[in-house]
């Protein structure tokens, strides 16, 4: 399942393989690609934000001032939020098994994807965040290992974990902790997409509900994606696997698919993806796989293609815009970039701010729209979501996450 | 045990608790009294150390950069060293049962300590760190915690895990993991008071093996200074706990204490702490008791007083000052403060420089003495010991610690 979907956030290396045969010494993988030279002794650093620069700083900052505090937390627990770190920051936990495009490559190789996750945290959102790569695979095993950790931390961004496991874990780690829970490849991918789509059907005059939409890919981002576009009201969504358009009467679904059964595909279709495509209006490609010229041809007039594998789009943009009205992609050098880092950051910040307890659906919804909306009116075919650096972005995120926290009753501050 | 052990480094806060009664508003915390206004927010952050300005920044630290690191290391593990931050932090790792003077306070509320050894960390040895306080107390579920966390850290610092536990999960990581496992309220704490005693051994022209030792505690931080003194060639030592000298015709010794029964204690001593100090050319008090002025006058000549409960030493230093030689505290107030700040951002810098395995007894007494010969000609008798400011101890201590490490076979750079 893990190998069917890959993060739009994701450009994975097929092209470069060659590079890394064999083991080089340091030297030369650094000055053979700047990324190794960039990366060496890692991306990130703690650092202090109170001086220690003397024994009067020394007896505030830790002993024996820090035990007034620690007396004042073990009384009133509340306290931690106020006079620890613990609210402004998340554990980046992952297992390994399903980084970018690479698959199961283990704790330690998808640390440097997990560091980058961190600092954009901090950069895009002002939230501290901490790698956590996990040497545990086992549903149940990392649910207690995060249990067990999660004192110290505001929320638990969850990352690069296969499905369908990915989905459990989410879960169990919802029902057992009081802060926010968020597997970033399902919804931080499922905000940005349905960003992107309110923003071309705003632009084509159209409500979501006219919509007929088709995900290619039914892994993380393609279920959190279709659940996502029912709960914003689109027409009716149908999830392809490899096998084909994901419905009630096929009786090879895991459990997370046949629950995606039960509340897409009200056309009933089944078949092939390309089939499902005819008439459409919205491809939604999370998938390594490719659709033909033909099945791009075959949607509705003026419909709208968001082709987010990576490095390869399943239909070169080149192509969709034959027949697309809008086409978006995963990668930074075509317009229309669906990228997670416009959505996480600001919606941990948002969370954190008014230290939500969980993140609801409600507030990832309207994470969407405050994403949409920085668009205002620049609004165009080749522009329906903003740059990740436009700077508008994390602050309407992050208040409008906090709004509808507070809205839904999660907020406690 | 916890109760008994008042870590040296610990001022905890008796005399003030009746300022935290009562559940005042957060202001009135912050304004009376600075350690409130001080922690607010918490005290550390993270930043990231590689430029995010640019879609350029983005695609070498993030995708597609970074999959060529990942791919890398899947291939060569041991290149997670060079790129990424693993090799430059440490996870403060603790379940809150012995914090401070304070006892078993939980997670939550030792954290302000945990972000505090953090900020020491970077300030004195350079390493980043990260508080992970556990919501466990089982030492199997700490172990199985920090083994699944441990792809992620170059170490692991045990902090204010209440004895015997403590000597338990120390143990049992050690066995499992390839990176150091160090717990500082025993080994720091008896590192610092080994380089405090060479140097007033040195004042005073005497031997180690000269000297018969007395420690007042038998919790983590007495036992692991008697094993130490015991390896540094002490003359003889007895630990004695409530109930007076750990010897081994006692049969009310717990599993550690029998053990250092079996190491200590060659005079055959039995009865009361007091009655073992008549003659003793040293005290190490690592309790919460008292020691009256007539045990302390019935020392040896030109005896050694090193009082390290906190606040209040088992005897005060002015009284100790009327038979003793030498006299240190836990106190910054007093001259000859021991404070574990002076060893453990050096022992781990130097582990981490190196790449070292493990931290082992010749690292911890190379460390010492490195520690002690920070002070060289200036010696005096009250000055057997640095200050933490002393910007020369964290370099010493890590040179020797990294040097020792490569002599006694467990570095791997």
């Amino acid at each position: 399942m893990a190998a069917e979907i890959v993060n739009p956030r994701s450009d994975s290396e097929t092209g470069s393989e060659s590079e890394q045969d064999g083991a080089e010494p340091l030297t030369s993988l650094d000055s053979f690609d700047p990324a190794f030279a960039l990366h060496r002794g890692g991306k990130m650093a703690v650092k202090a934000t109170v001086p220690v620069r003397d024994k009067d700083d020394l007896s505030l900052a830790y002993t024996p001032g820090v035990a007034k505090v620690c007396s004042a937390i073990a009384e009133q627990p509340e306290l931690v939020h106020d006079y620890t770190w613990k609210s402004s920051v998340v554990a980046v936990v992952t297992d390994g098994t399903a980084v970018l495009g690479l698959g199961d490559i283990g704790a330690e190789a998808s640390l440097p994807v997990m560091e980058g996750k961190a600092i954009l945290f901090k950069q895009f959102g002002g939230v501290d965040a901490v790698p956590l790569a996990l040497s545990c695979t086992d549903v149940d095993e990392i649910v207690e290992t995060v249990v067990r950790l999660a004192p110290s931390f505001g929320g638990i961004n969850l990352e690069d974990i296969s499905a369908p496991r990915c989905f459990e874990v989410e879960r169990k780690l919802q029902e057992r902790l009081d802060i926010p829970v968020f597997h970033d490849d399902q919804h931080g991918t499922a905000v940005v997409t349905l960003a992107a789509l309110r923003n071309a059907a705003r632009l084509s005059g159209r409500a979501l509900s006219e919509l007929r939409a088709v995900i290619s890919g039914a892994g993380a981002a393609g279920v959190a994606i279709a659940k996502m576009l029912v709960e914003a009201g689109i027409g009716d969504v149908a999830l392809a696997d490899r096998k084909g358009v994901v419905s009630r009467d096929r009786g090879d679904l895991t459990p997370i698919k046949a629950e995606v059964a039960s509340f897409t595909n009200k056309a009933g279709l089944s078949g092939s993806l390309e089939a499902a495509l005819e008439g459409a209006d919205v491809f939604i490609g999370v998938s390594g796989g490719t659709v033909s010229e033909a099945a791009v041809a075959s949607m509705a007039e003026g419909a709208f293609v968001f082709a987010m594998a990576n490095p390869n789009p399943e239909v070169h943009p080149e192509v969709a815009h034959k027949y697309a009205a809008v086409v978006a992609t995963g990668r930074s050098d075509f317009p229309n970039q669906i990228n997670n880092v416009l959505a996480f950051p600001g919606i941990f910040a948002g969370a954190l701010q008014v230290r939500a307890s969980r993140i609801t659906e409600g507030m990832k919804l309207a994470a969407a729209e405050a994403l949409a909306s920085v668009v205002g009116d620049d609004l165009a075919a080749d522009y329906v979501i903003p740059s990740p650096f436009d700077e508008r972005v994390a602050p309407a995120v992050t208040a409008a996450v906090a709004a509808a926290a507070r809205a839904e009753g999660v907020a406690r501050r």
